[in-house]
C-alpha cells in the first residue's frame, strides 16, 4: 500500500520497553477516467499504521507529516465500544515500511541487527501494547 | 516484496529520453522451522527490477547493492529464445520502490513533480524500451 | 483474501438495472503460536463484500452462509455520520470472489458473457449504486 | 492471480501418500489502451500451479482445461539446470484455489476435514515432493 503521512508521527515506549511509532495514512488509488480522457485519484482510504520495535525507532527518525511511503504489514479490522461512542478503527501493523522514491531521493544508513524483525513476535508485541 | 539489493543499479537514457533504472533483487520469506523452533530463511526468489521515469532518476542516486528495499509493480513471467539459447526471464515492473526502514534510517529529499507517473503509460514506455 | 460468508447473500438490481449481491465476510489469518506449538486463528477482520453485475448474478446463484470463499477486489474503508450515529465502514468491492477448494469440491457452470467485466467501469457503478 | 487453465491438471500421490495436483496457468492483466478507447488484453504471464493434500484432492476433482480460476499462494522462481538445458521456472504453490464466479457460476460441496491446511506443512510438503 502507498499513501501520504497525513500526520506527525507519534513515538513511544511502553513500560516493557518496546518502542512504537504511529500515523494516519491517506492512500489513494488512481483510476482513468474516461469522461477526462486521464488518470484521476479516486476514493481516499485512512489508515492508522503502527510499527515496533526497530522499524519504530528507524520510523520516528525518518519519516515526516507529508511524506510519500509504502507500507506492507497486517490488516486489522476493530469494532470498539468504550460506552459513549462506538466506532470501527481500521489500522495496518507494518511489517515494513519506507520512503516511495516515485516522489524523491533518500539517503540510507543501515542499522546494524542482531536479529531480524520476527512477524509473530510482532503479534505478541502487539498483546503487550494493549496492556 | 521486499528484499535484497544483488547488484549495482545501471541507469540508462534511451534515444527517445525515457530513463531506466535496473537491478537484480533476491527476495527471500522467513519460515518457522519448528525443529530448530525459529524462524529461518525459506528460499530466494531473484528477479530482474526494472524501473522507468521519475523513479528510474531517484532510485538509480539513492538506491546501492546491498541495500533492503520494498517494491511494488508488475510481474512479467518472459520467455525467451535467441536461437542458441532459450530461457524464462522474470522481471518486476516497479510502480513503487523504497529503503525497507526495518534495516536502518533514511534522510529523504522530495522531488518536484509536475504530474505523477501513470501505470498505463509505463505500459508504453516498456514497448518504446524494447526498441 | 479468503474467509467465511457470515450472511445470506443479499441480491438486488437497481433502477438502472444493475445487479448488486453483498455478504459479510469473516477472515482471519492463521498465525503460529510458539507456547501451544500449533496453528491457531489470529484475529478476526470483518468485511462487507460486494459485488456487481455478472460476478453479482453468480454469485447470488452460488454463494451460501457457512461457505468458505477467496475475494480479490478494492478496498473502501469510509467514515459515515447518519446526524444520530456515526463510524467507519470497511468494505471490498470484488473484482473476483470463488469457492476455496481447500474447504470442498465445486461443479462449475460456465457462463456465456459477450464481455469481461471492466475494473474501471465497476467504479462507476459503484456511483450509480448510491443514488 | 486470476487465469485460465491451460492444461489439463495432472494428479498422483507420491510414495508417501501426498496428494500433488499441478497444471499450467496463464495470468492476463487488463490494461485500458486509449488509442482503441477500451480495454484490452495486457502480457500473458505462464505459471505452474501446484496444490497439496485436502486442497489436491479437491482440485483434481473440481477443475479442467479451460476453467477461469483465482489462486493464492507463493511464488517459486527456481533456476535449473540438467547437464544439457538450463532454464527457469516459474511456480506457484497453493495455498487457496476456486473458481472465479466472474465467469460461470457453481455448485459447491463441503468436504469435511479434521484439520484445516497449514501453510508451513506445506513448505515440508514441498520437500517431501522432491524427493
Amino acid at each position: 500500500m502507498s499513501g501520504l503521512v497525513a500526520t506527525t508521527p507519534r513515538h513511544l515506549v511502553t513500560q516493557d520497553g518496546l518502542p512504537i511509532t504511529s500515523f494516519r495514512l491517506a492512500a489513494s488509488h488512481r483510476r482513468f477516467d474516461r469522461a477526462q480522457n486521464k488518470w484521476v485519484d479516486g476514493e481516499t482510504n485512512w489508515f492508522t499504521v503502527t510499527s515496533f520495535r526497530q522499524l519504530a525507532i528507524n520510523s520516528a527518525g525518518s519519516v515526516s507529516k507529508g511524506d510519500r511511503i509504502m507500507v506492507a504489514g497486517k490488516l486489522r479490522v476493530r469494532d470498539w465500544d468504550n460506552g459513549e461512542r462506538a466506532g470501527t478503527s481500521v489500522e495496518v501493523e507494518a511489517d515494513s515500511l519506507g520512503h516511495d522514491l516515485c516522489w524523491g531521493s533518500s539517503v540510507f544508513t543501515r542499522t546494524v541487527l542482531t536479529r531480524e524483525p520476527e512477524p509473530e513476535e510482532e503479534v505478541s508485541d502487539k498483546e503487550l501494547a494493549a496492556k
